[in-house]
């Protein structure tokens, strides 16, 4: 292998795993940040929920609202997920760092089915929410039930 | 008071301090969910703060991406601190729900001076960081020092 060629795959094998570490100071702040991150994203993803299952009045304000924030965060929580944040209080499995790429392909396409949420809730469709709302919650299962500790 | 009139007072009271209370399921979720997204922001803006002084290397893309992220967080935490979510596991001083313009005054200056600092990193002018570093950190001490206990 020529020595571009080396260094070119150490690159890249730097942006694939550094950025993570370099943004927390300590792996406990990783940590917390995931998870919070993702509880604001639930927050807003299930007051939209509870609208779309009948649980909770329609309110398309706050639903087009909870919806944005809710795609807005659904960004966030991943790059906290870096090297040596598998340990502490997590109920990530270990299973992440070892199939990152399957974690990122169920990360994006939450995020996806997020943003689609977000978009029916500002069209203020009510059936196209229940859609979106059923596909986003089917996404973030996938991920719990293969990657998160009961 | 004709009745036209007491009705706009209450339907005013109730817009000031109800929508906060009907977001939120419970009171420990509105707490967690405001510290939440105060982590958040300050991990964000912690790692431009720690650029402007010197600790950590300048990084134009990553203060930028920091500060946008910080930018967005910092109007999210206010709309739980609603009624009843001054007792729990919160740092909140009671007072807040005493001298609540004047908290949402404290709040509404720290938005507008993390507004200002995602400004100046998207400038990407290390100088203009600084000045906004410095001017939002006070807007936090100055709202922690009246709000929030040791």
């Amino acid at each position: 292998m020529k020595l571009r060629t080396q260094i070119a795959f150490v690159s890249l094998a730097v942006m694939l795993s550094a950025p993570a570490l370099a943004q927390f100071a300590k792996p406990e702040d990783a940590i917390k940040y995931r998870k919070s991150a993702l509880f604001v994203m639930q927050q807003n993803f299930s007051r939209v929920a509870a609208m779309a299952g009948g649980k909770a009045p329609f309110d398309a304000k706050v639903a087009a609202d909870s919806a944005a924030v809710a795609e807005y965060m659904s960004k966030l929580p991943w790059v906290a997920f870096g090297d040596g944040t598998d340990k502490g209080d997590t109920r990530a499995k270990p299973e992440i760092w070892k199939e990152m790429g399957k974690f990122k392909e169920y990360s994006e396409k939450m995020q996806v089915e997020m943003a689609k949420l977000a978009t029916a809730a500002k069209s203020g469709n009510l059936d196209a929410i229940k859609s979106a709302v059923t596909a986003t919650g089917g996404s973030c299962k996938t991920c719990h039930d293969a990657y998160r500790k009961d």
